[in-house]
């Protein structure tokens, strides 16, 4: 089985920590290893380094090698510029030897956490069992352990093996609004879309040649004058992997899984995952806290010093310091964008 | 009229941009000019730098002299201890020129500030006319422009000059309770203790010699052997000029100081002085503020970045940054207390 990972996201959750040239994937936000370090650490040893591809952008590939010395430098593929994930996938598998595209591979996005990786491997085993043997496109949905608004969800089908708990997906759904939320949990029926896919390369690049032809005759036109990757390569549509293929395929499967699964997707997610002190702070780097309580104090450098506040989150870097409420965790994206418009483009 | 400048403070009420070598006399909290070169700026030309004096520490004289390159160097008098204002004024009026000492001295704390520098030295002027002719010691006592608990006042006496305005000052009160302060404001007859003061040197000499004679006779000794001046003044009793001298005299004068003193005793205070904008923020440096209200972000290094807080005081400096509500301004001493516990003295 191959590893395809997707580390070439470039979002701004965890700003002022993430930078453009240094975002979430490269972070450690929970000790030695950045999140892309454990995304390939935690497939060990069902799938080895020399097993894993890493799609990124051209501006962090160096960073992506530098992390990741035991994977092969050449299957770190650098896209020319970002095109989204059904291009990133295509190449990815175009540009891997015919035997390799012809096994299963495993689609990972390098800025997740997995509590228990055991169980993940367990699930992804399951999965490519299934592909090698019914040659399906899998998706590994995540049982929902709290209703959530943030994320995408998947609408589970008629079963199709009732043991190993193999559904059909009858349908990819946009994030619901709470009560749309509240229902999906309680009905069983509904599993998170945590964009993990599992495929027998050959039959995916198939599959994107059929429903997105466009980007099939392009990933053809790059094999045959790789010289004119450039170029080629932004002339594909940007779309994404589940728009492009996942949503439209009649016969997509799903394994659920259940292995303490999170998407990081903010400074207060951290927060809830992270060891908290007696007052219920959680605190990184030199941190002096008097009187303050339920607080994600965050000093990458320098100190934090607080005093009788509450609820808030306190990340200070070596040229900043942001100071925001947690319930409003979200909003950090705020600042880059006031900070992009009014060009400060040493602190993004 | 000599001027004489105490400058020896060490307060720690600005932590984190005061620090021990660097306390709140030489920060330049409105701009430009610091506290302490304000204090000098202020009195001219009623008082030019070559008649003023700078009582300080060994550890600050050097920073006073570069702050204040217009005094003459020989007039910043470094103690080789710190022994309080008593001991510090009287060594201060024996090393003067016995000229000086017998002409008029005003005593003025370098680090409060003062809206209106002529209604200052029109005050100013007043004292030292009555010190001329009538050899008073005198205190300029601040008219109370609200209920104030965080002050000591001035109880007044009888009239000694109606047009002038001078009264005796009947007796010193502690910092009184919150009923105590609206009494003392309602009634007109209560000025802040202030700490200026201004008499004939020679004159408060004698009182202290009177008052204090351990201290009389310590000045005396430092005077005939100038070298064992770090052993005396080691020896001499640490004691307020308040306690040593002012609130014993029978015969103390103020006249009132209307001119917008504040004496800038915290973070808090200094919000209520500086210019807010639209959203009430006041800020200093790099500040980005969103949906923000109320707060006091004082950047002096880096960025300071907030979202949707409101009544916070957030300072930031090269190595630390403090978060805290407003309305517990005065406990940023107990970041000092702690720090200083944990020995952690490069951040004090």
């Amino acid at each position: 089985m191959q590893a395809l990972i997707l580390a070439g996201g470039s979002g701004t959750r965890f700003w002022p920590l993430s930078r453009r040239s240094f975002p979430k994937q490269f972070l450690a936000l929970e000790g030695g290893r950045s999140l892309l370090q454990t995304t390939v650490d935690r497939q060990r040893p069902l799938i080895e380094p020399g097993d894993v591809w890493v799609s990124t952008t051209e501006a962090l590939a160096a960073e992506v090698r530098h992390q990741l010395p035991e994977v092969p430098p050449e299957q770190v593929l650098a896209e020319p510029t970002a095109r989204n994930t059904a291009p990133a996938i295509g190449w990815a598998l175009r540009l891997m030897p015919v035997a390799m595209q012809g096994g299963v591979v495993a689609v990972l996005p390098a800025d997740h956490r997995v509590e228990n990786a055991a169980g993940f491997r367990a699930a992804l085993e399951s999965a490519a069992s299934v592909v090698a043997r019914d040659d399906r496109v899998m998706t590994l949905g995540v049982t929902p352990s709290r209703v959530e608004t943030g994320y995408g969800y998947l609408e589970l089908g008629s079963v199709l093996d009732p043991e190993a708990g193999l559904r059909r997906v009858r349908r990819f759904t946009e994030k619901p609004d709470r009560a749309a939320a509240e229902r999906f949990v309680e009905s069983g029926d509904y599993l998170w879309n945590a964009g993990i896919f599992v495929f027998r390369g050959s039959t995916l690049l198939a599959h994107l040649a059929r429903l997105e032809p466009v980007i099939g005759a392009g990933l053809e036109a790059i094999a045959a004058a790789p010289e004119r990757t450039a170029e080629l390569y932004g002339e594909l549509p940007s779309i994404s992997i589940d728009y492009a293929v996942m949503e439209r395929l009649e016969d997509l499967a799903t394994l659920p899984l259940d292995c303490g699964w999170s998407d990081l997707g903010s400074w207060a997610s951290l927060g809830e995952i992270l060891v908290r002190d007696e007052a219920s702070n959680t605190s990184h780097g030199d941190v002096l806290s008097l009187d303050a309580a339920d607080n994600l104090l965050w000093a990458a450098e320098g100190q934090i010093a607080v005093l009788g506040v509450s609820g808030l989150i306190v990340v200070r870097t070596a040229d900043t310091v942001v100071v925001l409420p947690k319930e409003r965790a979200q909003e950090v994206q705020r600042f880059v964008e006031a900070l992009s418009a009014a060009q400060r483009d040493e602190l993004l």
